[in-house]
């Protein structure tokens, strides 16, 4: 099954194209657009590109779709999908209006390819209600503010490849199923019964960061909330922040709610504390050079790291991996030692030389270790790519399970 | 030395009077007056009951004020002080204006009576800024825009309470310094060297409510932020929440931004969950008789509760003895409960038969425990009244350290 991962921004678009063949996956082709101002036309000149290589089948096109509100899960794009991601894009609007209108332009131009929305609120579904609602009024809840998390697609890719590297292939294949059989399944092993819980502390370090609590493959929490803008600080954006701080902001430094808005999500995070930049190898080597804000910012974003694994590491009565990815996380030793800081009390100790490493996938922790600590590469199109597949399978009546 | 505490509300003055001596205090009298409009008129009425009770002498008024943003500590509550108050009024609403205006009456009708303000805010002045800074940018942060914590003198008293009865005079009597002497003391003992780190957790569960990390006896970071509403869900004030929530309840609920404020400081929390009450005991009676909501509330609050101490649990690399306190704390063996639950790996299991009583100071700690749980009930006035002894001790030259 060849699945085209398309990636859209309000002025760009991005694809790959795979072939998915049971458990394998091939990168068949991949190219972009930027400056994009008619979406329809470039996604012809794609698809006339992909069939001058030789690709002339399409067989479905799988969206890494943010927030729909309600809506979320792995399911088919059709115009219900497009509506829900028009009526949360105030708390998306970078990415739901290009989605919503990529969407409709597919539909229009590949009418008879089926379109797959992978939501990055997926992985949440099953999050308990106590960790997913805040504590405001009814009416606030029912308008649908609540924790929704993201990252979704990263978190489960580490849920199913710890999972795998920790020799659980009864939970690697119970996080294969999640989307179509649900979490209560146990995969396709005989026993239909786990040899006993797993639990996962994921850390997704990059331009946007979370942290989530995996236990036996189900996220049991995360730490981004109802927006991009709140869990750990992001590039740019505030992260956890007092909700009285926008009025008393507003108050003290004469903003309006629009400036208060742009402010938490464009000039904030990172960005914000150092004052440098928004990238964590500039605000390192700015550090590093002795600057104190940058310092600060590099500071504030492992204690917030090690904030959130210690609520998860808690609530899970415990912590079998600690898991890096995305770009921050993979490239980073002197990060993931500042995270593993003190840990010997919990039963974590990092291996000094193996953590020198970056970049491959690996198991950075000391032979004593209770907790081991791993790094996995994301590849965030191959996740999409992968749940598409999976869900046309499915929905085609064929027999599941093979990855 | 005879110290009045003075608790003073918009509409409501009450007070007590201890006499310390030492390590020693005793309360002399107490008394209080509701439906204020002439705060001078209740205090005079106040001195009158006193003196016909035969305590004629008040060495000293104290305090037990909020937030004064960077004046914190246990100090004199000069104009300075009253100002501070005055300046930070729209973070503490409820709180600081009564205050600056019971210390300038104090001033005006008993002037020779030194007047001492413990601020709820000094027991974190030593936070790293790591764990104190948000990700706003600079000109918030400059603006005041921080963690600034609550409930100090109930963790402060937790700190030096715990040292005691877990047998750690030596950090009970840096605790007892702090304020004078400052976190890098080491209290009066011949060595002035710590024997070996000590972590405690405490918290304080009340009408309102947050958990503190306590290293050695200083804070390393406590739940409440900027605000009295974050953190914990509070009894009717929301805890922490997405800052994004804000604009987006403005949006889709059609809100004033005072409307949102006052929702979330008056209708949220406890109350707004359950719909049922801001009081935990009726909560619990709806949760009993099967109401969701009710259930719903109790769940997120417990969830609120463990997800802070995991957080400080990792942060501290462990944790020597957890604490309840407050009103919610020291009463309900089944919120204990809940929250310890599933700690065995990380070395905490409650006895279940030491834990089925409430209100006594004990360890419920079972015989295996490396963590020790400890109940320490509340008296924050008496604090207030040690404290400002303590200062004016200091001040007065005298020798420290008696308690």
């Amino acid at each position: 099954m060849n699945v085209l991962v398309a990636n859209l921004g309000s002025t760009s678009f991005k694809y790959r194209l795979y072939a998915i063949d049971g458990a394998e996956a091939r990168l068949l082709a991949r190219g972009g657009f930027e400056r994009v101002t008619d979406h329809g036309a470039v996604i012809d000149q794609a698809m006339n590109e992909l069939a001058a290589a030789g690709h002339k089948t399409i067989d479905a096109v799988g969206f890494k779709t943010v927030l729909g509100g309600d809506i979320t899960g792995c399911l088919l794009a059709d115009e219900k999908v497009e509506q829900a991601l028009l009526a949360t894009a105030d708390l998306a609007p970078a990415h739901n209006p290009p989605y919503a209108a990529g969407i409709r332009t597919f539909r229009e131009r590949l009418p008879a390819v089926p379109r797959v929305a992978l939501f990055e609120t997926a992985f949440y579904q099953w999050v308990p209600p106590s960790a997913h609602r805040y504590a405001v009024p009814e009416e606030w809840y029912q308008a649908g503010i609540r924790r929704y998390g993201f990252h979704g697609a990263s978190h489960k890719f580490v849920a199913e490849r710890g999972a795998e590297l920790l020799g659980r292939d009864d939970i690697a294949q119970k996080v294969r199923d999640l989307y179509i059989a649900g979490p209560q399944s146990s995969g396709t092993l005989a026993s239909g019964l786990l040899a006993s819980g797993l639990r996962v502390i994921s850390c997704h370090l990059g331009g946007s960061s979370s942290v989530t609590g995996i236990r036996d493959g189900v996220a049991i929490g995360t730490s981004m909330g109802l927006s991009p803008q709140s869990g750990l600080p992001q590039n740019n954006r505030v992260g956890d922040l007092d909700s009285g701080a926008i009025p008393c902001a507003m108050r003290r430094l004469k903003l309006s709610l629009e400036n208060v808005e742009k402010q938490l999500t464009k000039e904030s995070g990172l960005l914000g504390i150092s004052g440098v930049s928004n990238d964590v190898r500039d605000i390192k080597a700015a550090a590093d050079k002795g600057d104190a804000r940058a310092q600060l910012a590099l500071d504030v974003f492992i204690h917030s790291i090690r904030h959130w694994v210690g609520a998860f590491w808690l609530e899970m009565g415990g912590c079998d991996a600690l898991v890096f990815t995305a770009g921050i996380g993979e490239n980073n030793s002197w990060l993931r030692a500042a995270v593993c800081e003190n840990l010997a009390g919990l039963g974590l100790v990092l291996d000094p030389a193996k953590n020198a490493a970056n970049a491959t996938e690996q198991n950075l922790a000391a032979a004593d270790s209770r907790t081991q600590v791993l790094v996995i590469p994301a590849n965030e199109e191959l996740v999409v790519a992968r749940e598409t597949a999976r869900l046309l399978q499915a929905k085609a009546g064929r027999v599941n399970g093979e990855g």
